[in-house]
């Protein structure tokens, strides 16, 4: 038996990691005042329908289906309808803006390839019912310090920056009528995939050529992101910008800044991408709540792979995985007679919070010690003739004391911290 | 639009409630020396038909298509055949015992009722390679510590312990023919629900009468199970756990104990259940691992409620919400021409750990008190005509104290020890 092709298992090394990440997207997204949300992981499929056209790719790659109950349904491909939804029904109870992040699963039925699974996991932070470039700025600054926390610089990452708006500004003076829009956002969104003879042939309705849209992006500068710039740079994160109007996503709902996070080299797909989106949520509750917002997605895999193979950062979370070992203390029973004592022990240890394990089988005591040290132990409690008192071992140093067992969750809280 | 029935959105006041819950189960099982393992949401129909008879209940209520691939897949509504399968393929490389946890999301189409949901987060812990009273004590005293974890007591839920084992000797005694074996222990399991008269029908073919059943169970003592209850004993565990041979378990694969957990006042659905399946991993993987096992699984929605209806329980849980407050430090930025030294202040609090927050828009500095009350700040930071110092508001006193700005980390981690 075989998991399904773009589906993963999670072995405890592999779930170690996954968790790695998760947890720092938690921690950092908690420090700028996110507060965590979910939703469910099956939706109607109407629900998909109505925000995006019928031949939109996430349509395409839908794992949709009939319920028994005849209900159509799909595996959730994205989390902003969902948030619509959720935020739509209930932002009256809220004090604005609103500031939540999710760390969900998706899936979408994708052709396998380096970067790109069917069942993902991706971090979803929106920030809604304020606008301006304070609030563009907070949800940038956001996106950069969750790639910081990983351990890259300004060396590794860049977010690309560009303006939905500022594209909009510049078909609407060179007289592009609305209905092309869509088409040359999308050919603006191949320029550096598609040839110019193939790009020029779509472009061509619209009055455009390739050479057109080259110079509005060459024309694209900081100036032009002042106000935004200016917020990050007091931050200390203007260094991780760039402005490159060449971005500018694929969706059809953007309505201001839209962004993507790459590593430097270029070598991989986005780490994250997202933009200013004022309208969908009107649009998506029929009007029930009319409500500004600005948000990205930022997936797990190709993060993993960007610390995998980035030595600095690999290092780093290697770090943090070796700190936080399966078993802080390993209690060995020296003695088969005292075997009670030893369980007892145990019980002590666990409801005191520590990670505690001993032998279930009462093995020989020089494996029980083995054990200890392949399970990454800081100390062996060796509980035998002495008790009440037991031996304490600090295995890294082979250090031994002997403690009274009643005291021994206090001795082991002043030997962790003086570690 | 409006989700599916059955599934859940989570607000972040609910988000924090189910994360509750998944932290003490995922430290509680951690203290154990588990360690967590996760699968795909999405299996092959295959690998649940493999455990389960076609006209099995969970089979029935699978959500099961065809993916865009023609692959028969189903949402997983159990753990144990994915594990199976990631255990059988990769047991060589860890040492036994394998102790594995994981807290999922799960799916049956079922009929909506309470304590029952379509989607579902369920906790699996399951002890690997190794048999006897000391591993079955070790995994019950996880379940039993599982829930006293949410303050709860032996005088609010049991433990019920069975063993298939004892079934099967007194079936085999009776002289019960195997094939009849799978219909006794569903009447057994029935014993509460369905009247005798119906019962006895159904036992007609094995030669058994519900009394006989009634009187086999009567005759379960702690004398049976002495070497585990011995090992509950002396972890000071014996008291939640009860003796009770109607506890049967509908799945067929059982070979040892089994158990299920319920609140005192039988009001509830069980809280956990599970048992030893020594024979299941060698059959889902055609032989390849030949491993005992002993397991169960706890769902989210029949603890939630268990906490949300105890008084004791529900408090301790609101404690911890209420220590964990969206924001620590409220940044003030209480002249305008100092926007920039009050973003350099939230990017260093930030930085150091710290949840901050502060007004994008800029509001007037006693709408932006409120704002921190309500967010329930420890701590005002104002930053105006004192730069380079800062005035530091500890917000349940009202202390004031005024701090250089490049202090202002340290200061605040005394302030906060001294909380």
């Amino acid at each position: 038996m075989q998991n399904l092709p773009g589906f993963r298992d999670f072995p405890p090394e592999d779930c170690a990691r996954r968790n790695y990440i998760l947890n720092t997207w938690r921690s950092v997204a908690r420090r700028y005042g996110f507060v965590e949300y979910d939703g469910p992981t099956l939706e109607s499929v109407e629900l998909y329908a109505k925000k995006n056209e019928s031949g939109a790719e996430i349509m395409q790659q839908l794992y949709s289906f009939e319920d028994r109950g005849g209900r159509p349904v799909a595996l959730r491909p994205e989390m902003t309808p969902t948030l619509a939804r959720m935020v739509a029904s209930r932002e009256k109870q809220y004090k604005k803006p609103i500031k939540w992040f999710s760390s969900s699963t998706f899936f979408r039925y994708e052709r396998q390839q380096k970067g790109r699974l069917r069942e993902f996991i991706q971090l979803n932070c929106d920030l809604i019912g304020e606008t301006g470039p304070a609030a563009d700025a907070e949800v940038l600054a956001l996106a950069i310090d969750l790639v910081r926390a990983f351990g890259f610089g300004p060396e590794d990452f860049v977010v690309r920056l560009s303006d939905r708006k500022a594209w909009m500004d510049f078909l609407t003076a060179r007289g592009v009528p609305e209905a092309q829009f869509g088409t040359v956002l999308q050919a603006a969104d191949k320029i550096e995939r598609e040839s110019p003879d193939s790009l020029n042939a779509k472009l061509a309705p619209a009055g455009l050529t390739v050479d057109d849209l080259k110079a509005f992006i060459a024309s694209g500068s900081p100036e032009s992101f002042r106000p935004l710039i200016e917020e990050l740079t007091a931050r200390g994160l203007a260094g991780y910008v760039e402005v490159d109007l060449s971005i500018v996503r694929g969706l059809a709902y953007y309505t201001g800044v839209v962004f993507e996070v790459f590593d430097r080299s270029k070598s991989m797909r986005a780490l994250a991408g997202g933009g200013r989106y004022d309208d969908l949520i009107a649009g998506l509750s029929d009007g029930a709540a009319n409500l500004s917002a600005m948000g990205f997605g930022m997936g797990d895999v190709v993060l993993a792979n960007f610390v995998s193979e980035t030595p600095k950062a690999a290092e780093r979370m290697a770090a943090a995985l070796a700190a936080d070992a399966p078993v802080d203390i390993y209690v060995i029973i020296a003695d088969a007679t005292r075997r009670a004592e030893g369980l007892q022990t145990v019980q002590a240890l666990r409801d005191a919070g520590w990670k505690a394990d001993f032998s279930l089988a009462g093995a020989k005591v020089g494996k029980q010690f083995q054990t200890a040290e392949g399970l990454g132990a800081k100390f062996a409690v060796v509980v035998g003739g002495e008790w009440p008192e037991v031996k304490v071992k600090t295995l890294a140093t082979r250090q031994e004391v002997q403690v009274p067992q009643s005291g021994l969750a206090d001795w082991l809280k002043s030997g962790e911290n003086s570690l």
